[in-house]
């Protein structure tokens, strides 16, 4: 079986491009349509129930726009509360981001032979009040302790272009100073924070596993792929990657590449409608 | 005469209590009633219309909470696009930040008899987009150049708290490095930057004037009160304070300080409904 339809990402904004960076690493030969709604951005800020009703417009949105084999939701804000609903609206795998990353957790602290390690979360506000990542993580079975911290400069930082040098090193170590160093693992929990990977890591102890919430994210996608029999096995054309955003698509082709780690693939970003009213 | 009704100001949330702050300061007989919109915070991703929308809204709950003589609006987003709107639907004067900002740095223009040199804005990217304090200016009759400085970490780097030390000096030497260096005046044209004025003014060379927004809205108010005949005379009863929010009068309890300089003014933060569709 070969199945040629596109998996189909959408986050609230850019931040969503890390995911899709990391799902076309693990999934070079599988098509991709991706979706920023920059037009209601940010998410964090809204009611559960309006995420809900975004999170299934964007899902239908992305669905109209090309038949679909799978959904990835790289947003955390609509990862903790519009999984349920998403899923029983599409008749396709879901895949969000929370689940694979506190699951990488776990493993990381089974692995390094402390499953009662404390673990770290690093997230905006809104991931960290919702406390989707302690619910995950007591789902999985981890009985260590949880160690939450919001860290609202980084989303700023990323954006404003300082994933190195002196302000991120400062930001973070202010981030850094209260977590238990016996932590057997680190979730980066925002689609924006894996541009900082390179210093959450070399300013963590190396005892701290780093988990990197879009690259788990995309093997989940990967192992669900295989394990439905969904992968794209003719590849003797290129795979057909489209951008999608709600509001000003000049601004996302100028920040896609930071996001990317490489140019758009696609010929550019398209604009399209979605349903404003909340 | 003397006229004992208050002094309404709102804000999309927090920041505009360093307005209520610098009123309390130049004005200190008279008694407020502050309306954080908390529930629909951020203003500035919205559209006009939402905008204008959202502030009639903010004026009349206000007026339901207390008889006003004056609305001072203490966001730059609603100062950009709702003052007419206001204008119109309230029987009071109405009192936005730009206007004030951008006459106060024609005049310090003006007294260094330099009224050609540049003005510098710094804004959030909204405010920066929005050209309203360029429009401002130009209605004022400022011929010199207008630079305008877009500073996104800044917001969030006084909510984390950081208003002196390495952080938010690194941040604002990036932001300062591309300003005209014989600009006449620099306006802080954002509710939050007040906190940052000792670093701006150690920073910027002395011959830029600092133009504080909350400072001279307060200014502005206090001429109109007296222009109008507004003032309260009859002072042997203390002036009342009261602080409304839409949504988590918890958090606004707790910032507050930081934001006023000096404990509020009120038995407490009070819960009043806004209309949060959009």
């Amino acid at each position: 079986m070969s199945d040629a339809r596109a998996i189909g990402v959408f986050d609230s904004g850019v931040g969503g491009l890390t995911v899709l960076s990391a799902l076309w690493r693990a999934l070079p030969n599988e098509s991709t349509v991706y979706l920023g709604d920059t037009a209601r951005v940010p998410y964090g800020t809204r009611s559960a129930s309006t995420v809900v009703k975004y999170a299934v417009n964007n899902a239908h949105t992305l669905a109209k726009a090309a038949p679909l084999k799978m959904l990835v939701v790289a947003c955390n804000t609509v990862s903790a509360v519009a999984l349920p609903a998403l899923a029983a609206e599409m008749p396709i795998p879901v895949v969000g981001v929370i689940v694979p990353g506190a699951s990488a957790a776990v493993q990381a602290c089974q692995t390094a032979k402390r499953p009662n390690a404390p673990v770290v979360i690093f997230g905006t506000s809104g991931t960290i009040r919702s406390g989707a990542y302690p619910q995950a993580l007591a789902a999985l079975g981890h009985t260590g302790s949880v160690h939450l911290q919001a860290c609202p400069l980084l989303v700023p930082l990323v954006e404003e272009g300082f994933t190195d040098g002196d302000l991120p090193r400062l930001a973070l170590q202010h981030y850094l100073a209260g977590i238990p160093m016996d932590a057997g693992a680190a979730v980066l929990g925002c689609t924006h924070y894996p541009l900082l990977r390179p210093i959450f890591r070399k300013l963590l102890p190396e005892s701290i596993a780093v988990v990197d919430g879009a690259e788990v994210t995309a093997q989940e996608a990967a192992r669900l792929l295989d394990l439905h029999d969904l992968r794209r096995q003719q590849i003797n054309t290129e795979p057909k990657h489209r951008v999608l955003v709600s509001d000003a698509p000049e601004q996302m082709a100028q920040l896609a590449p930071r996001f990317l780690g490489e140019a758009l693939r696609s010929d550019g970003v398209e604009l399209v409608d979605v349903e404003v009213k909340s």
